[in-house]
């Protein structure tokens, strides 16, 4: 046991004695290091929420077996962690994706970014928070012909870049997505088609690989140890975000600040990867918890909350176990989902986003007509309505006794995403670990990726 | 019971003597309305994916209730249908409609629409469907500091029109969107900004309806007794339709064809809508499918999911009851979610939308330099290639003894859309009155909504 009843009772007391300021203390014991993000687990546990949330006597074991998983993975006994751990303080590549990315922004106005899945959703989830005079990007990651049509149509290829992401190199609908493209740059510039794709792919022979190598585009090895969905802190993410004018050593210096508390000591006081967890399997096991629902309050997270969706469905879902990763966004979902989420069946734990958002955005001014009715608004700016939102749902939530973890996120900015992502990563690679699956491999969809390709052929 | 053992009888013979013939029979006697999409349920049967789907012990139940449900809504007993069905049919405000968009798209260069929810995602999902040569419309349905600022701030006011949509006249977010809009566009336009804003929104009186009358914009009643998330049909779906260039007379054909089918008979034979809610609610109460996957493969369809997660959630989750939506998208979920989907918990059912897509979009030329391994993608469209993948994924699902039904739709035209809206409002309402919930109201929501003001009051 390395959760020690001293631990414990420690923990539980802080929490109990009073409860914001338990968590107060508790989260100044916890962040020596920059706040990136504070992570609130009380609305999950059966002193706020009652029946529904988790008492201490079950979420003490599964606070022991996150905290050995976090152990196991700083100790390296995990079989494909090692890679992915060593991104966030890895330097020496940036200044050479800086150099590539500042070609492409002097050469190009547009950069279309090929891939699916894990090589673009990473890539989105952190250009989401790139400046409105940053470069043009548009991720294509689906396969639609009239996307593909409208797309090609539409573009001047000599103002035009291409980056096209596969780690395999041979992924159906990025060499799809490629191929057309190339054709059709080629069409109109010739041989200068070449010099307008980079591509990021393993180093190893396939046929991404071979079409690049023979047609001379810029390559960059794709780090073969790092899986797609773990891929966001590599090239694959940090490629992107350069050309979006973002600072990327800001991304892994947040990543590393959570990742070196989490691995410093391995206790889930140091880890909240670890207590979420826990958390989120303790709420699984005990009450039936068969979602997880991930609802930021920031349009600039909602490529976030897929990037999520990916990386917890894939990395668990196999032999049965798993949850299922569900997107919201706040206040949108407001409309749309939160009836079902506060009234429905209680099998969901929520992880609401919430941001430092007061006093932004445009104030609603008072004005002669206006009615009575909404003078409730008047003075306050758009930024003042969503914190009053995200709060509003929060503590609905906690009301309606649906168990609700949430995160301040004091500013949204290159350090603390590369916090956001390093939690979920480490949370989602402890849970495997729990789980007693392998988080990197996805062997269930090889056998449609089969079928596919024997229809192809058959046509 | 309207489902009388004779017919069973028949139903379960057609299906069984061969599956696909015995598909295609049920398939010709259905079909005698224009055949806008064919709905499948094979997958979800024990015959076919062995104890992960029904029996004809359990379905046959279920599809009783489900045709009473749909006698139900045709007898005019379930109040508040009445006025959602009577929209199919409903021509005589089309021609208005048509006119209002003919001026705007005269004056602007762009249409922005605000509203939130059930305001938006009907218009999002039809509009879908615009021709590329349409008018620019965006549909500003979140509300986000940031987000509303790089709105205003890069409009040219003297350009753009507004649609503003809140059926009470009250939704703070459309309010807080439509009060700072408005005074961005009166800063620059002066009085002019008041014949920019068209508003929609119930004929009684409330600090929207005060204000538009008060500024002189032009207004159009939402019908009082259609719900938001049913509300796709009515001008708060038509005229952004109208305005994106689409016929809005043949989507409500699509809709009432489907309409006429299902409750001319209130049998399951000939409606899918009763079949669909039957076989939903039937693996949720029999095999534990908490989730409803709708997976289409195109991208046009996907606001057309985000609509039906609103639709299914919002109006069954009460009470402890309802299921949960998952919207998905194909092909580029299956590098997501399918890992998940097909060996993760046996907890959902999936609904995968095809389209008659193969040939369609730009060819992947044989080209000199192409490696062996790419030799399967040569000579095939994009759109052969997505055949290939929604045919692959929808039987990998059933392969893996996942509840699956699929939908062909040949073309997604206006009429097929609107047979698609009309299938699953319908289903709604069938799975509503199944399960003894009021499918048109939203009563937890209003207190994270009184919550919400009550924060803003007190800052």
């Amino acid at each position: 046991m390395t959760f020690t009843t001293t631990k414990l009772l420690c923990w539980v007391l802080i929490r109990v004695v009073a409860t914001k300021e338990g968590l107060d203390l508790l989260d100044k014991a916890v962040h020596r290091m920059p706040v990136h993000y504070k992570q609130h687990i009380d609305g999950c546990l059966s002193d706020t929420i009652g029946e529904h949330g988790l008492s201490e006597v079950e979420l003490a074991p599964m606070v022991d077996a996150a905290e050995k998983a976090t152990s196991d993975l700083g100790n390296g006994v995990i079989q494909g962690a090692a890679e992915i751990l060593a991104l966030p303080t890895q330097r020496d590549d940036l200044a050479h994706l800086d150099a590539i990315a500042e070609e492409m922004r002097s050469r190009f106005e547009t950069l279309i970014v090929l891939g699916t899945g894990g090589s673009s959703l990473g890539g989105r989830a952190i250009t989401a928070l790139r400046p409105d005079n940053a470069m043009k990007l548009q991720f294509v990651d689906n396969l639609d012909p009239a996307t593909m049509s409208g797309l090609l149509d539409g573009t001047d290829f000599s103002r035009t870049g291409f980056l096209v992401v596969s780690k395999s190199g041979a992924t159906s609908e990025t060499m799809a997505q490629y191929l057309v493209s190339f054709a059709a740059t080629q069409a109109t510039l010739g041989g200068d088609a070449s010099s307008h794709f980079v591509v990021i792919t393993d180093p190893f022979d396939s046929p991404l690989r071979h079409l690049a190598s023979v047609r001379g585009h810029t390559i960059l090895d794709h780090d073969p140890g790092v899986g797609g969905r773990f891929s966001v802190l590599s090239n694959v993410g940090m490629l992107p975000a350069a050309i979006g004018g973002l600072n990327t050593n800001e991304v892994r210096s947040g990543a590393a600040d959570v990742l070196e508390q989490a691995l410093g000591s391995s206790a889930a006081e140091t880890c909240p990867s670890a207590l979420g967890a826990a958390i989120c399997l303790g709420l699984a096991r005990h009450r039936d918890a068969r979602m997880s629902v991930l609802m930021p309050y920031a349009d600039t997270l909602e490529p976030f909350a897929a990037w999520y969706c990916q990386l917890w469905a894939e990395s668990l879902g196999k032999g049965g176990k798993g949850t299922t990763p569900v997107r919201a966004l706040g206040p949108v979902d407001q409309h749309s989902q939160l009836q079902l989420y506060l009234d429905g069946p209680k099998d969901k734990i929520f992880t609401i986003v919430e941001t430092a958002i007061s006093g932004e955005g445009h104030e609603i001014s008072d004005f002669e007509e206006a009615p009575a009715s909404i003078e409730y608004l008047l003075g306050n700016s758009i930024g003042d309505l969503v914190a009053a939102q995200q709060l509003a749902t929060r503590n609905t939530l906690i009301e309606h006794k649906c168990p609700t973890r949430f995160f301040s996120v004091p500013r949204i900015e290159e350090s603390s995403m590369g916090a956001l992502f390093m939690h979920f990563m480490l949370e989602t690679m402890i849970a495997a670990r729990m789980l007693g699956v392998d988080a990197f491999n996805q062997p269930a969809v090889e056998d449609g990726k089969a079928r596919m390709r024997t229809y192809l052929e058959n046509r």
